[in-house]
Formats: structure tokens, sequence, C-alpha cells
């Protein structure tokens, strides 16, 4: 059943027909060893080239300025928290516009609450759901870690049965990479258990859906006004990434260098009928790519 | 399990506290026997308090020109087609952006496939499927009339086995009312039974999805500039107006004239988690529904 | 992610650990094309070897005796009416347990609705529902064909928003070949269009259920005691006839002749997590497919 | 909406109509203060017309003896391990006959393994799963408590992705009640989630699954020869006792003294469709309910 064979593309080719250009990270920028090495010659390529650029990620587990860090860190001086578009803060800028005061209940790390804090609210960790809940007034799953599975999805569970705020799910993500071969279940796994036993309707944020691009798109107009068609999504899934992109009405380029695997790719493609409009090996430079290549070999 | 008790809210107390405001068409502004008479003093209210207004509609089968007709003829001289917002605007809008030329496929009413000759392509019928295919580059279903499902969901799903285009959705409700008692099924069921059958992904538009809502506040900002906590949204549909307003970040108000009966609307709240800011009983004016009341009783 | 490679066995190395054989029909003894050639000297192979069979089949739109005279006209004429076990038959003794009497009303041809005679009751084809439908006592959801969709779909779903009565699915599959590259939308996908729609939970009877397994059990151990560590079932598809048969504790066998293409199996098995215990090309005769086999290449 | 009143019948008055009736336990004969008083009375009237009765429960986490313990010690002699029919007594005996030697990892207490070693295999808690796993031939879903979550899910996932081995889950309840007000997450849940994070097909046991209601039929007839059309289920859900029992083909009874409230019975089974032959307040005899119901007003 092999319809349209795919046809591969050098990244920098297809780079600069585009204005604006919005990354994945986890796949793309990094992998579970951290950022990929050799992306910075891609970022100097871009900056030469005048593309603008952004980081649309799945997560609420870290702030913008973490997030930057951990490129920064590694000498990619251009990838600063203004340059991340993260779920967390469409949660953020969510809670702000539809809560306004009170307390917010979360499941997550410290860290992740902040997202609730710069929202202007007050936090209250799942834990201590059991205690006074008068001033409650949203129930946040923000991130996997920081809490007991066991105790503190049952009593998220039980408020949610007694207690009729609404619910929202700062990162849809069923699980993420931790090693070359395993992977850990994320929050999002967590929120579709809970939605399912109390029966009620959840708020999800995060790619496929498109708040998340319209997010990123009014952002990058903020700093150079651009056309839809101008804008570019490079993601390595075709379930987030992808069907997104495409649905926002941008083109999409798949990248083979994390979820979809390059022998993969073609059957992908044409079973899920979630269309590229380029297929690249991965974002790197291809003088770079050719070098590690010839060393791996 | 009452846990919160509704409060019923007049639709004019609220209204005057927004500059903007989105309606759900049917439930809210028709029902199944057309215009609800006594809507247009809601009109003149608005317009006498500078309130702006549009009209969220999940419809594909008419264009805005029709849509907006069916009010003018009522005296509802305001609602000019400027002032509609339909789902098949955002299918238009898509194929401009990402089909760009050749033929779209489609099943509708030849009114229907109005949209796709305005993104400026060629139409091919359903029914012509098992005919030369080579120019469709993309798939649309449109309407539930104007076609026979028995031949031509077979003809749209062994053209789908066959050709890995995109497929968009430009009405994703499941039915809809045709009387008092009765409903009929909707393009959306019909899309969703295509889809499960060839395992692919569908682009889907219309609420609760946030890109119809996007696209309201665009257009509303076009005409005046609005923030979102300026904007209400007013529907009868727990399940796609008021989550799907919720999630956008704006004001949401139930109305109990449509979809959702009096008597339910305590238990499907509280059951759904679904939570809108204001209950009323309609948008009629207090004083003209209280006439009709007398009348009625 | 190949974990363990399949290997492939031929049917009559495995078929004589066996009492008896519970058979698939379509993509094992038949295809678009018919019976598949060959397949009588498995048989004369099977009686041979005092091995019993039984065809387990998701269909409703035949009677046993029609679909064993497909069999017996090419040749085959072990498989008498008796050796047929077909959904319809579950249906029909369901009917009979718990409708006991009046009219049941049906989605399918004349001669599907033969099943609802065999077990006493009157029928009225779903045409009809828009009459006197006071003695109507079930649905039944019998075969795709013998009715319009359009106008017989949308009577079925308005029946049933206004009358509770059970709702039965004779054949769950959701379509079924009708030639080399096409296939039919079946009666299973219309069934799931009209439960989604009208919010009730229907009845289903067929693979991979197990209580058509539980039946062919039975009937097998009328003509011979046999414990479940004795049978195999033989099939072309992993979610109907193995999971079935793994579930129902029996030993099951994937034939690549039909659903399941051969260069597919490996992956489909891994990523399925449903094992059969055997990998067979087909049923037929090693000789026999040899000879075949020169003949094509 | 409502379309037939439910009849609210006395079940000593109904039950006199049968040879076998097969109890639900929670909401029937249990609640979550332990074994609901009075229904000793119910199994000496049974006992006194010849009625054989057995408890069909989704529970692997104790084993017959012991759920027996729990009525024996209340006073209900009859109650015998012989009596109960749990899902734990399905996996066993399919472990018996499909995985036949070696290892079973499993997620649940050191009691619910006891259904594994009875099936003559070798056991390992899902915590052992990072060491070495050559001899886990299937992992079984068992019980909720016993284990950490947050570590042990991982685990499993892990496992599962890099071994192909069958998933079978003794209990698909999503939640059970532990007090008046407040539920836990089951089993059921947390296998649904490992379910779609690996994307593999488990094999499940449990009501409303007809094969629990074969597994009690084969019981009662070891007994006593009884048709189905004999037999009676009594329980207090429409989703897993009456819709399983109906699809078993034999008559059913909801009880209102657990999951199903009086005042939404009506509801219930209209918008489900899911319809039982009787619906009774409880099994309670009449007698003694109205003494309670005294004491109580």
């Amino acid at each position: 059943m092999e319809i349209n064979k795919v046809a591969i593309n050098h990244f920098q080719d297809i780079a600069t027909n585009y204005r604006t250009i919005f990354f994945d990270a986890f796949g793309v920028l990094k992998n579970h060893r951290g950022v990929i090495s050799g992306i910075e010659k891609t970022f100097r390529f871009l900056d030469e080239h005048d593309i603008d650029y952004y980081i649309l990620t799945n997560d609420a587990s870290r702030s913008p300025e973490e997030l930057s860090y951990a490129y920064i860190s590694q000498g990619i001086k251009q990838l600063t928290p203004d340059k991340i578009i993260s779920s967390g803060m469409l949660a953020r800028d969510w809670l702000k516009l539809k809560v306004k005061e009170g307390t917010v209940a979360y499941l997550g790390t410290e860290q992740s609450a902040k997202y609730i804090e710069d929202a202007g609210l007050k936090t209250m960790a799942a834990k201590d759901l059991d205690g006074n809940t008068e001033d409650v007034r949203c129930l946040a799953f923000l991130d996997d870690e920081g809490f007991s599975w066991t105790n503190d999805l049952n009593k998220v569970v039980n408020f949610l049965r007694n207690n009729n705020v609404p619910v929202i799910v700062a990162n849809t993500d069923i699980n993420y990479p931790v090693s070359n071969n395993d992977v850990a279940v994320a929050i999002g796994s967590l929120s579709n258990l809970v939605e399912k036993v109390v029966g009620k309707k959840f708020i999800r944020f995060g790619k496929p859906d498109v708040q998340m691009f319209m997010f990123g798109f009014e952002k990058a107009c903020k700093n150079r006004i651009v056309k839809k068609n101008e804008i570019l999504m490079v993601g390595d899934t075709l379930f987030t990434d992808i069907i997104g992109g495409n649905k926002f009405g941008i083109d999409t380029a798949l990248v083979l260098s994390g979820n979809t695997l390059p022998k993969m790719a073609d059957i992908r493609i044409t079973s899920s009928g979630i269309i590229p409009n380029y297929v690249c090996p991965s974002i790197l430079m291809e003088e770079y790519r050719q070098a590690r290549l010839r060393v791996v070999n």
C-alpha cells in the first residue's frame, strides 16, 4: 500500500523559504541525553538568513527560563526565554482570564506550580486536598513528578466528585522518553485516567491543539509581522506537531531524528493520512551531518 | 449529588457587561420552526448599548449570505453576512492556505461546494470519485444532503484507501434537530464512520475547537479592538458552545432555549464539569418573554 | 523494535495436534473471488485424520444453508449447514430467549430477516418505522444491504430516541472486501454511527467476543466431547479471530492468506500484542501450494 | 423524555420464578460498611424455595475462600467458597490453558497472586521487572493495592515495550466505593492507562463480558441442570450486571441499593437503553425492609 514514496529534503534548503520557524523540542532539538550537538550551527544559519524562530513544547514542568537555560548552557545563546512557548504558558494565561482569584490545586512539582503563581493565584498541592478546600477554584494537572500517584490520584478523584470546578491539563502527552529504550508515563495519561473515573470534561492545552500554534503566531507577530504561509512547523511526531501545524494552516516538516523512525516514515504517513509538506533527516546542517555520519560508520 | 445550585440570570443584565457577544445560532436564535420571534428586540437592545455581536455556527451547508438572509427576511436587518462566522468559512480559508490548486472532492450539496470554489479550487462531487481522480488534492465533508449515503460513502472509503490526501470535515456536529421531536444524522457522524474504516486522521473545523473562536475574535477585532475578557459566548450546548468558549478564555452563558432542558441544566453542568459563567432562560428581553409566557399559560 | 521473529509453520503439521478446528471464512476459506481453490484437499486431509471442524463467521446476511451452499457447490461436500456457525445464529438464539414475542424491526436484506423469523418473531423493515411501531420489541442491525442508508438510518435514530427497546447488532465487522482493492462499509459501522447519535448501549454478536466461541464449543461438544486444549482457531485477522480464540482459552493459528499481509505479520503481532500460537501461509496442503506457486512465478 | 415509567417489584415475588439466581456482590449483598444486614433472611427464603444461587464478582484481590469468609463470619453460612465466582478465577483458568509454564509478573497484593500460583505458575511482583525477566510469559493486572503506582506502572510500561507477552486484566472495574462518599481508582483504570501507552491489546475478565456468566452457568449446571430461561441475574449496575446478563440471554433484575440511585433509575434505563426485566429496591425481604424503613424515618 505504498502510495506516495516520501522525498527526503535537506533542512537548510527548505528553511530559507520561510520567515519564521516553529520547532518542537524533544526529538528535534533535544533527546534523552540532552541538547543534540550540532544544532548551534542551524541556529547560526537561521540568524544569518534573518529567519525568526520559536520553540513550541508540550511542557509545564519547568518555566520558560529553566527551559531556555538548558540550551544557553550548551552554547545556544539565541534560545532565550522569550523564544520558548510552553503549554504551561497557555495554562497560566487561561488561569488569569478564567479563574482570577483564589486557590488552584495541582498535581506536579513545585517548579510546575510556578505557572499558577505567575497567574496571581494561590497554590495547593493535591496531597492537601483532604483538608480545607473551600478556596479551591480550579484543579491543574501539570507534571507527573512531585507527588505520590497512589495517594494523590485518589484524592483528586474524590475532590472532583464532590466539587464542581474546572480542570485543566497543561500537557497532553501520554508518555515521554527517559532513555534510548525507556519512556515514562506523562501527566496526560494520568489526567485521562481521572477524567474517565469522574466522568467530567477537562480542558487541555498543548499540541496538536491549534491554541498552541495561535499563541506562537501571536508572539511571533509581536516581533515581526508574518503571514501564515511564511511559517514552517518542524517536528518529529505526526500526531502532534504535524497534524497541529497542518490544521493551523501552516507548512510542516517532519524530521526523522526522534519519534518517527526513518524506515517507518512512509508507512506512518500513508496509514495516518497526516501529510507533512517535507521530510528531513534532522535539522542539522548538511555538512555537519555528513561529517558525523562518517564518524559513526 | 447536587453540588452548586445554578442561579438563573436575565440576559440583558449580563449583556451590558461585555463589548462583544458571540451567539450560537441553533437553539439560541433559531429553532426547527425558524428564527425565534422576539429576538429582534434583543439585537435592538445590543445596538442601543453599543454592543457588537457575531454568530458562530457549525454549518457548511450554506454560504454566509444565505445564512444571513434567514434573519434579514425576518426583519433582523442587523445580521448581515459579515456578522456570520460559519465552520465552512474556516474550511474555505484552510483550503486557500494548504491546498492552493487542483480539485477538492466533496460530500454535500452543490451550495456547500461554494466554499471550495471561494477558495479558488475546482470541485468534484463524491459520486464521481470512481472516475479520473488524478487532480484531487483533498476531500471535504461538507453536508449530509445532496448525495446518496449508500453509494457515495463507499466511493469515499475506497478513494481514501488508495490515495493519501488530506481530509477536512467542515461541521463536527453528529446530528441536528429537524422537528420538535426528531433529529437527522449530520455530516460529522458520517465523517466519523469513514475515519474509523480508513484508519486515517481527519482535520475538523467547528465548535468546540478554539479555532472557530479565534476566527471570530480576529474578525471582531477588525471592527473594534476588544480584549478576551470583554467577550461573552452565548450558546445552548455545554459540549460545544460552553466548553469551547471556556477553553478560549472568554466568559460563557448557557441558554435553556435549545439542547439543554431547564430541568436538566443543574445535573448536566455538575455531571459534565462544564461550567458556564451564567445560565439564562433565553436571550429574549425580559418584558417580551413575560408577555409571551402569559399568552402561553 | 522486532522482538520475536515469527516462525512459519505448515498447516498440516499443526492440524494433527488437535481434535477440532474452528475456521474463519473470509481470508481463510474464501476471498472476494469465492472459495479458494485447493482447500478441498485440506478438508479431505482433516477427514482422513478424524479431525472435526466448524466455520465461525461474522455474518448475518445469509442463512447457514446459503452459506453452506457456497462451499458445496464448489465440491466441498463436507461443509454442510451444521458445520456453519454464524453471528446471525447467536442473534436468533438471543431473540428466542429475550424477546419471545412481537415484532423485531431490522436493517438488512429480506434474507437476513430470516434469522428473526426463525426465532418465531414477526419482522418489520426499518423503512416502515415511521408507521405503527407499537408491537416493535427490539431493533436488529443485520446487513448493510437491502435498504437506503440515507432514509432508513434516520428513521432508526428517531425510533430509538422515542422508544426504549433493546438493540442487537448481528455482525460487528466495520467493513468487508468486495474486490482485490476495494471494501464496503459493513453493518457494524452503521450500528456504531447510530449508537453514538442515540447514546444508548447496543448488544453485539460476533468475533472477537467469546460468546461466538462458546456457541461453537457447545456445538462441537454435541458431536464429539472435546476439551478446550484440543481445539485450534484458524483465522486471518488478529483483532477478531486470534484475540477471540486466545481469550476463550484455545490455541490459535494466524494465516497470511487474507487481512494480514506476509510482510506485515511480524510488526502487527508485535505492535498489537496479540500473539497466535502459530503462523501459517494458508491452510492449503503444502504440495498443492508449491505447485501453485510454481505456476504463478 | 420519560418513555416507560419503571415498575417497582418486590424481590421475593420475582425470585420464585427462577431456579438459579446470580448475585453481584457490591451494592447488592455488601456495601462499604460490609455485609448488608438482613440479607440472611433472603438466603433462608431462597433455600426454603429450593432456589440455587451464586455470587458473580469482579474481584481478583482475594481468593474465593477469603471472599466467602466475609459472609460466613456474618452468619450467612450458605455462602461457602463454591458459591463464589470471581473474575480472578477466570484469570486462573485462562493461565492454566494458555500459559502452562514459567513465570507470571503481576500488579497486585500477594493475596491476589494466589490465583497465579493456583494455576501452577511462578509469580514475580512488578517491582522486580527491572531484573531478569527471561522466564516471564505473561503479565497480569490483579489489584490496585500492594505496589507503588508511581514506580511499578513505569516498570510495566517499559517491560511491555520490550517484551511481547500476553497481558490479562482480572478485574475491569474502573473504581470501587470505599466509603459513603468516596471511591478508589481500581486496577481496571490502571490497565487502561498502560494499554493506551503501550498500544497493545489486553485480555480482560469480568462483567459485563459474557465469559463470566458462561463460567457461572457451567458451575451452576454441575450442581443442578438448569436452562438459561430459569436463571436471574441481580445487580446494582446497568453497565456491568444488567447488560452482561441481558447479552448472555438470561433475565435481569436491577436493585437500587447500590450504584443506581432510586430517583435516577428511570432516567438511567432510558438514556442507556439497558433494560432490566425487573427493578427492585433491594434483595431484602419485604417485611424486614419495612421495619428498617420505620426505624430510619
